[in-house]
């Protein structure tokens, strides 16, 4: 059985998805179809929601699950007459804070108002073009306005990470890729030999590596697992020696990577 | 008065902050400082949070508040002994989900499973490595595999989207860039004739443009006015003469022109 989740917003509809994905996570046992309905901004959007939603029960046999972020009463109302069952995942925290705080909030009607479009907006995407400037060693000449430099031998997830890093939180992250030679010399490149507070490794399982690799260039030395074997020791013994902090890949996401290396390198998290 | 707002997590906080930030955001009167703490995964790692959030709460002369997705209880008991007002974003929820659904969840105990971290994940990575593939007309061979082609002028914020769609929504995008050579001539650039129907144009005021491309490149006539002004007002033409659909992304997030984007073209939130 498969049950529809629907995720509902007058905007974007990421809070409703993020919020709504993490409560049906704790149900594993079950199986849902996520679906997103963004920019429910008026009643006749209310009603087509209302429409597909019980399209969906009826198609599958159950009732769905609609977690939802709508801020004007008249369009939640209209949702509510649909044949799903309503999560309000703003509403309730809203009116305790309103309680606690004993101030009013400032948007009881109209747009949610997104949060994340603000003054760091600027920002983001400035370290997202510094991510692209600065990648896999391209312009060596940047390191100095870096926050965070990554290392780490060729695919072991450098790019994403700086990508994502730029994007959410508006971190200036290069990243340099360790190439043979670097790491034959188990010596540190020379243009990151005076950043090493800044540098931080990326390690990743030799057997993950050749199948990320045999991807991009299949039958080749560089995909070989002889060579992911080398190259990965060998990083890992550069880190070690110059005391570089590293993690490991391997069965982190993007997002888990990201967090752990703002969390390690003090610029989230840390100290005060 | 600045108020201190914890995002306390046994895993990214990701979750936390999202909603916690959009809770906020409806308390426009009011200011708050965002303190993320994740990895709260022992009861050590629990005292140390108290202990910031009291020093928080000392330094700032008012009451924080946490939001948390603690699941193990006996982490949240500790975190509850702090002076903040703590508002639990999951639990309720799940529980009412429990009851509506009549199943126990799963991982009462124990680390919170991230729901990002799935069978869609390899996916969103090959899709970061097609966006940048592909970016900025790099390859032009590779369109036939994209599900959209972004177009715009140069820095109309073509790439940041690409990559946000890539690693959010694992969504293949390419991006070309619209030259002048193609604005002048009103015609659609030969690589791209044969996928209009996976076209999607964006645009920007004029004015904006310029701030962006002045940044860049000062004193250029790449970035004038006049030379902003007239490749936008070209390229707008050449999206209603091709029927091609286009946003404006002057005052728009990179999660909103994704949102819509993903929206209009009909790969999330309309049909079934």
């Amino acid at each position: 059985m498969i049950r529809p989740a629907f995720f509902i917003s007058d905007s974007t509809g990421i809070t409703a998805e993020t919020l709504g994905k993490s409560i049906l996570a704790q149900f594993e046992n079950l199986n849902f179809e996520h679906i997103i309905v963004p920019y429910v901004d008026n009643l006749e959007k209310a009603h087509a929601a209302v429409q597909r939603i019980n399209r969906a029960a009826e198609e599958r046999g159950v009732t769905p699950i609609i977690f939802d972020t709508l801020v004007n009463e008249s369009i939640r109302e209209v949702i509510a007459t649909s044949q799903g069952i309503i999560v309000d995942v703003l509403g309730p925290f809203v009116r305790q804070l309103e309680t606690a705080l004993g101030e009013k909030p400032s948007s009881t009607v109209g747009r949610l108002k997104n949060a994340d479009y603000d003054a760091n907006y600027k920002n983001r995407i400035d370290a997202v073009n510094f991510a692209l400037d600065n990648d896999d060693g391209a312009r060596i000449n940047r390191y100095d306005q870096a926050q965070i430099i990554l290392i780490g031998v060729s695919r072991s997830g450098k790019t994403p990470t700086c990508l994502y890093l730029a994007l959410q939180s508006g971190v200036f992250v290069a990243n340099y890729p360790l190439t043979e030679e670097d790491l034959d010399d188990v010596r540190l490149p020379k243009a990151l030999a005076s950043h090493r507070e800044r540098l931080f490794g990326l390690t990743i399982d030799p057997r993950r590596l050749m199948a990320i690799r045999t991807e991009r260039r299949p039958d080749s030395p560089y995909s070989s697992l002889t060579r992911c074997e080398d190259e990965v020791r060998q990083a890992e013994a550069l880190f070690r020696r110059f005391g570089i902090p590293y993690l490991d890949t391997t069965h982190a996401s993007v997002e888990e990577i990201a967090t752990r290396i703002l969390f390690d390198s003090g610029l989230r998290g840390k100290g005060r």
